[in-house]
């Protein structure tokens, strides 16, 4: 079902000049656009589509102020000030669901018994599912800000413990329209030559 | 950044009618390609800006061939009919790059001496960075078929043990030009009512 090469400002604004931003436009995120986002997240790809990515969407300052004890400090303004902030989790139990989502085969029964298992499989698909989240907001127009400086358990204890006991917290997002004025000089990245080899 | 909301036709290639690939067109994919695929996927951000993805491209009939016994038997005819199979791996030593990569603060010095931290850093940011490349390699019109279906230890020890002891394997990721005639009926997703929480 390819198509072709998209163009280049669609590349841009994915890739190419698409950034992370720690400042806001004051600007809100519609519960719309969060839905849209997790409606294109959803299509791409797991491992026997096992989709274990969870996501809480924080739009209020209560929720907000309930997660900034468990941020680090150079964190609690990011995220104080972005219109929303998505804890992306992954589900220990996603195997549950297996029947429904994969019911050709009995999928489920290969994940029972084998903890160390699931909890790679949800984590590299919840994750996989992370970047695929990041590029779906993108492409709805929104600028995003991931973060990993928090306290995983901290979060699980707040958010997760009573709930969703099987939840376990994976990153940060923020989402929101940035402001390009404040954005500092982007990080190099590494070249091919040194990731990828030709065999 | 932001520029608004991308074309139905470009979400429909990224997400919503893209699918996972199992056989192939007589097409083959250029070098040149899989170099724009990384060159696209290295923009996405990772924290910290760690960049632990590392790929391995198998061309050729003998690369090829030295990856089928890792495989599950179900995988082996989708890894030899394929045009390029890439073995996306994580660098555990990737915060050996982080003076370069992130040079404002002395970040490597976050992960010397604790390698549960170390792992779980390339391990979440090296399948991010999977998830980029699966929608690069979309956005440049290539279809995939990603893989989990083998045995990583023997993965690393075929392919990364002699010249990249720090490299882990994570996933398998078939790229080529998909023959649409030969997909079955795509699988259901989660809900977003299953999935997400407004708080």
């Amino acid at each position: 079902m390819a198509s072709g090469v998209l163009s280049q400002p669609v590349l841009d604004q994915l890739f190419r000049q698409a950034r992370t931003h720690a400042y806001w436009q004051d600007r809100p995120v519609e519960d719309a656009t969060l839905r849209e986002v997790y409606d294109l997240t959803k299509m791409a790809p797991t491992s026997v589509n096992c989709n274990p990515l969870r996501i809480l969407f924080l739009r209020t300052r209560e929720a907000k102020e309930k997660l900034v004890p468990a941020l680090k400090e150079g964190n609690r303004r990011k995220v104080e000030e972005a219109p929303v902030t998505a804890i992306l989790a992954y589900d220990r139990r996603f195997h549950d669901h297996l029947p429904e989502l994969f019911s050709h085969v009995d999928a489920r029964a290969w994940f029972v018994g084998d903890e160390p298992y699931r909890e790679e499989t949800a984590f590299r698909n919840g994750s996989l599912q992370g970047g695929y989240f990041i590029l779906a907001a993108r492409a709805l127009g929104l600028d995003v800000g991931p973060l990993s400086g928090f306290d995983n358990d901290m979060v699980d204890g707040l958010f997760f413990a009573e709930r969703y006991p099987n939840y376990r917290s994976n990153f940060l997002c923020n989402l929101g329209y940035g402001d390009a004025d404040r954005l500092r000089p982007r990080g190099p990245r590494l070249g091919f030559e040194q990731v990828c080899t030709l065999l």
